[in-house]
């Protein structure tokens, strides 16, 4: 973990990956063939990604029990406590309809209306992800979208881990599908003779997933296409060296292309953070991952003065942000740009991953400059609502059918003015 | 202009033009090329396709004042009104940061910030589009983003129309960069010398401008990619045909691709409207596109009763939706997807795209299922706040780290469990 000035590092800034002209070129030819030929489509290209030939794509009454069954009544009631608190957060972001009237009889207004049917991608591998689960269907369920699908990779025995269908079960969502990679977001997009079609696709993946999320974006939406995880910590001489590198570890353990990064104006806490993240990470399990990452993407920032750190830490727009400086409140004021900021010494990273509310779906590679976390805002659309009144369209009705000649369309000048015949 | 039965349709929806393999080669190699010369290549590719070659690209101050003499001091208070029933509608729009705190001290919650900068692209060609300024860049305005960069191609003389200069300099807007196609919608991603790189690329162009948003996403966000117009009118026997006609004319005179769709169940009613459209169309200064767009696009869909009216308008999906019908605001209450819905005789489609307040910029090609008129949110992001208290930390961190653990992800456990030591 290096540590180095501020004023000798030229950007902060991290790019996007965008894969490769093959690995493009493979993901359209899967979209392609998957809209073309269906579930035939999806179960080859399962059985050559996957290794798994799929009977049944659909997940069974059976395989759900047996998922409860499999694990102890404690757990599932972590888990249902965490649902608990992720729904409740949730429901604070609804936002209702509103309309406002003019004297003259017009109304104007705006109306909001969940998406019909939202898909989630959740990553297969070795472990479950059950708040992966939690963090895309709760949103969409406090914003009121009816359809719920859910597609996941199936392991080498065709089986999707248990966790994950525990936390499906959890939240009461029925559709789960054992498909992965580009061919079940094709899949989502449009739609196959097992696989309802969905209007939004969220959940993280591999970069095919990602691929294939860009490549049907504007037939459906997505969210962000995610990069791998971030966290940057704010802090001062206050802060304990050892949590913080703990924290650093906790998302560097991620991926060995995530980044964990401290930001300091204490060079005293900068050596004492980067001994405790040696130490630690030779204890983890996954020290090989972690190690790798904070070698390569992990980073101390020593600025000048506390307003170099806060504009270090803007510049970067982190997926997440721990502020452990004596005052954590006012430093908000500050931070423009962070997907998820935690304050004080109590606030650790996993808190926000698992249990705390809000969402763990945050933006990466510096997209917090202009994307938010997964919210209930992402399941339900505007529609503007317009009631003119007689006497609105009596005053105005000249005055824009000069701005629409002065456009060059002619026609819409006539449609308004087509209406003075009632008056006159 | 087709009378069909809605049993005799199979389907209402329209597909997303996606673009040719060649064009997207074409539009990644601009990109690729400005992202790497900057000016250079925007110079070298604005003589390319716009045939002029650019001694300043920057719309300097006399530019701005000569467009405004250019006007009379009528068509500047109409547009001057326009803006600000466009800006109230808007700042109505705008919402708050929040937060919770809980009993054991915990405060969670939700901050918003408007984006650093925003870019919008305004189309070219014979008109100028003032209203285009207008719908782009007061939502930005109202979110409170401080930097607005505009572009739009220069015209054979090399000068940008008057009417878009004179809507940028009565909203303030300074940077007006004289610049089209993919190679403006690169230069507002990746910056150049002259252009400054923004977060966010909203308004429509052609299918090169599209294309060029659709690769640049994710390194800047975007508005949805444009369709051509759309509008759907539902109307009973208590509708004026001749006003129907009008207002289906206006939305077809915009793109020869565009559709104007009638939804009635009265079959006098699709009569009267079909003759009105033939009548009206012949008078029209933009016949040709008109004439073809009604040709080719336009239909007249007959139902059988009410009920199938509404599914058949929330299967389309339209951009714009006139409910011309006996009690409007009781088909409100079933219509789930629309951009924009006109409600009752006076409200004809131009009055929103000039005067009303509500957006213009909408959702075409069915995507009203999933997005929104352009709008404040769209020009801020959220950050989840998290200030998880002592007490709470006590109470959960067990639970937290079994969590993490069923994860696979020991580093998350340890960070939550090494705060114990405060107090153990």
């Amino acid at each position: 973990m290096r540590i180095i000035n501020r004023t000798d590092l030229p950007s902060l800034k991290r790019s996007v990956d965008q894969g490769t002209q093959e690995q493009r070129a493979s993901v359209q030819n899967i979209i392609a063939r998957v809209k073309q030929e269906g579930d035939q489509a999806v179960r080859d290209f399962t059985e050559q990604f996957d290794g798994v030939t799929l009977e049944k794509m659909k997940v069974t009454k059976e395989e759900f029990e047996q998922a409860y069954e499999s694990v102890d009544g404690e757990f599932v009631s972590i888990l249902e406590e965490a649902a608990a608190n992720i729904r409740a957060f949730h429901e604070k972001q609804k936002t209702s309809s509103w309309f406002d009237t003019n004297p003259d009889g017009t109304l104007l207004g705006q109306k909001i209306t969940p998406i019909d049917a939202a898909g989630v991608y959740v990553p297969g591998g070795t472990a479950a992800y059950p708040s992966s689960v939690f963090m895309n269907v709760i949103p969409a369920q406090a914003a009121g979208v009816e359809k719920i699908v859910m597609v996941t990779p199936p392991g080498e025995d065709g089986q999707v881990p248990a966790g994950v269908l525990l936390a499906a079960h959890i939240l009461g969502v029925e559709h789960v599908y054992k498909v992965g990679g580009a061919q079940a977001v094709a899949a989502l997009a449009y739609g196959t003779e097992t696989i309802p079609a969905v209007d939004k696709i969220t959940g993280p993946g591999n970069v095919f997933v990602a691929l294939a999320k860009r490549e049907v974006f504007g037939d459906v939406d997505i969210d962000m296409i995610a990069g791998p995880s971030e966290i940057a910590v704010l802090a001062d001489e206050t802060a304990k060296a050892e949590e913080i590198a703990a924290d650093l570890l906790s998302q560097a353990e991620h991926d060995a292309r995530s980044s964990s990064v401290l930001v300091t104006t204490s060079s005293q806490l900068a050596e004492d953070v980067k001994e405790a993240v040696l130490q630690q990470v030779e204890k983890l399990p996954r020290k090989e991952i972690a190690g790798k990452s904070v070698e390569d993407y992990g980073m101390i920032v020593l600025c000048r003065d506390h307003e170099e750190a806060v504009a270090a830490v803007n510049e970067m727009a982190p997926e997440h942000l721990e502020v452990m400086t004596a005052s954590p409140f006012d430093d908000l004021a500050k931070i423009k740009h962070a997907g998820a900021i935690f304050l004080g010494p109590y606030s650790s990273e996993p808190v926000g991953d698992y249990f705390a509310g809000p969402n763990h779906v945050l933006p990466t590679n510096g997209t917090a400059r202009f994307s938010s976390p997964l919210n209930v805002d992402d399941f339900v659309k505007k529609s503007s609502i317009i009631s003119y009144s007689e006497q609105a369209l009596k005053t105005n009705a000249d005055k824009i059918a000069r701005f629409a000649r002065l456009e060059g369309l002619e026609g819409h000048a006539r449609a308004v003015e087509i209406r003075k015949e009632r008056w006159t």
